[in-house]
């Protein structure tokens, strides 16, 4: 309905033809075997279906993976010729764009600071702008597109992909991304909030073996992904893993979102560089005071340098935004049980003892049953997350909506 | 492995005709086009899987629903004669037994109050009794148990049917009430936290329609049974929900679990009264003084009476107790963004007060986002739910487990 319409390089195939596509795709270099199994399907079932589609250029097969002791196992992919997936992270205070291959290559990626506030107009224009010079990059055209997967720091209700009310993201309220982007590759758009499509690289590199875990990412805000059975959990209305304003502290300092408290505001980003501030003008930190002098401003990873360096406020102010987020962590976990927490997030490179303080809060104030078997880390996919992520999305639902691609 | 092996009645059918009975259980008198529609079937096929289940026995089909405006639509059913359920509900401080029909009709309950401190030993050889006395009750046999389901007011391993360290079940750590209980019937044995049970009633209720929903239960503990993607969700070690131990002020009384202003200790049953005894004994309320004075004890529900007979001491305890597990609510509500809430257990007695006051506390405090939508009211199974969601356990899981009963 939008022009001509495409076809994807899967048209017309059937159920169990696009149900190995999909499970080669989720399983990252699988063996055959390990994907009859996966599908319950015969081995020899499996293997013909393989063979057609090896035949047809939609999979391809590649030498043996890192030895495995016994014969060797060749692994499947999907092909790179099916197609380009453009990936698109939009933070508060970032844009991450990438242009990768249906198994998630990353053929191309440009990061830089943007500033989300001054609406979609400026934002997605220079989205545009990266994308079309990434595909220049590749010597790709526009039509090889297969989906484009975009990450925003703020509530999306995911069937419509409009924004809702999001804090962070003033004028955006009620904008279509979607509508937006679609028009100019004729490939269809998807768009999450940010930490829901976390999860989803994380969960896509785990190849789904892990079924119930969070990841929290810890920036200008506090979000939370949340894989429950095995599938990204949005919630009645798209609004689930919104801990950033669970209260921690009664008497805690009013948040924008007009409550007392909210962990938020008191241990993100902007919370620190606050207190660094702070200290710096009190005389607490002859380093923060430096910095300050030197530069005009403070971020939450000059904190993290200045720990380094043996600065005792510094330190103190690390220690006390990890100890609130694991309080909030503290609640989550006794509710929802999960087996990891990843924690991601620019608030992460601020070092160990961030995540020390973190850990500490959560077994303080969880129940035993709760952390026997808990591992909480910072994202294996760290800083690639977001791109991931929006990457996973863009595949894994181009591959649900099947046939035509716009 | 346990004597004669008995077959179920289901023994040797197709995948789509169990399918089509647990279609049936699960959508509690659906018509033939709806159960062919769930099932993604044609009708001429629902037609004829439904014709050889009725002449086996094992289906029903009784006379139009109440009117839906339209032609008569038969209902399905699972026959009566397929055999009992034995459904049994352990509280704190509370005993519920029932035997069922394989559609939950409830053919005969019995129910006590009981100290589940008192162990195993005791509590069992009391639902032994009862389980005999019910089916005497209704002239059945042993041999026609078809399955067991128990609930119990702890965490449980649910592969293991053990418990797992149960704050407020000593001595029944590490103990298999489905070991124990399993030879006397020769039919399958399944044992699962109280409120998860609660969870599962309503879920079957509600056939299922809603697929993200908690169900709170407030009784001598605080625990929530967690809906997510149409299932019960049990969490990575079994504790999903325990939500009793989320801590609601800092500064608050120390809880058994070790931690301070865990919402169980300052909202609870043992909470409520300890307040209410205060304000009698320190002259705050003539009505609960004199009730103390007169019975020797005042229990949550006698704080009920006296609120609705104007007592205000008594008003601010409940209107206390509701704020606060509105608050641990909130932070709940934030990350899981529910569609409802239903609020079960013995506190709901207390009557409409209490319920607003959760809700006014959750509405405050959460995210307009993830109340827009949400509903809190009590759990429409009331007092049966503990029962009702055992017999679905037992349903259910027989059915699962398929051809032998034990």
């Amino acid at each position: 309905m939008h022009g001509d319409t495409r076809l994807a390089p899967w048209n017309g195939l059937s159920a169990p033809e696009m149900q190995l596509l999909q499970t080669t795709f989720w399983s990252a270099g699988g063996s055959r075997h390990g994907m009859a199994a996966r599908l319950g399907f015969s081995r020899s079932k499996a293997n013909s279906l393989i063979a057609g589609l090896l035949d047809q250029g939609l999979l391809t097969e590649a030498g043996p993976r890192e030895s495995t002791g016994g014969r060797r196992a060749e692994h499947l992919r999907l092909h790179a010729d099916l197609g380009l997936l453009l990936a698109v992270d939009i933070g508060a205070t970032s844009l991450d764009v990438a242009v990768l291959q249906p198994d998630l290559t990353v053929l191309a990626h440009a990061a830089e600071p943007a500033d989300v506030r001054k609406g979609p107009g400026v934002v997605l224009a220079r989205v545009r702008e990266l994308m079309r010079g990434l595909l220049q990059r590749c010597g790709a055209q526009p039509a090889q597109v297969l989906g484009i997967g975009i990450g925003v720091p703020g509530p999306v209700d995911f069937d419509s992909g409009q924004l809702v009310n999001p804090p962070l993201m003033p004028g955006w309220d009620g904008f279509s991304i979607r509508d937006d982007l679609r028009e100019e590759y004729g490939a269809p758009v998807f768009v999450d909030n940010d930490v829901n499509l976390m999860a989803l690289g994380e969960l896509w590199r785990l190849q789904r073996q892990l079924p119930n875990f969070l990841v929290i990412k810890v920036g200008t805000g506090i979000g939370c992904g949340i894989v429950c059975h095995g599938e990204v959990y949005r919630g009645a209305a798209g609004s689930a893993g919104d801990v950033g304003h669970i209260c921690v502290d009664h008497d805690g300092p009013r948040c924008h979102c007009g409550n007392v408290g909210c962990v938020e505001a008191m241990a993100a980003g902007p919370a620190i560089v606050r207190m660094a501030v702070a200290a710096a003008e009190a005389g607490e930190s002859p380093l923060l005071a430096e910095h300050l002098r030197t530069h005009g401003r403070i971020d939450a990873v000059d904190v993290g340098h200045a720990m380094r360096a043996g600065d005792v406020a510094a330190n103190g102010i690390i220690q006390q935004a990890g100890t609130l987020i694991g309080q909030m962590l503290a609640s989550v976990v006794n509710f929802f049980n999960p087996s990891h927490v990843f924690i991601g997030g620019g608030l992460t490179h601020i070092g160990p003892l961030f995540l020390a303080a973190v850990r500490q809060s959560v077994y303080q104030r969880s129940l035993a049953l709760s952390t026997r078997h808990l591992e909480i880390q910072y994202t294996p996919l760290g800083a690639q997350g977001g791109v991931i992520g929006a990457g996973v999305l863009a595949m894994h639902e181009s591959l649900k909506v099947g046939r035509a691609l716009a």
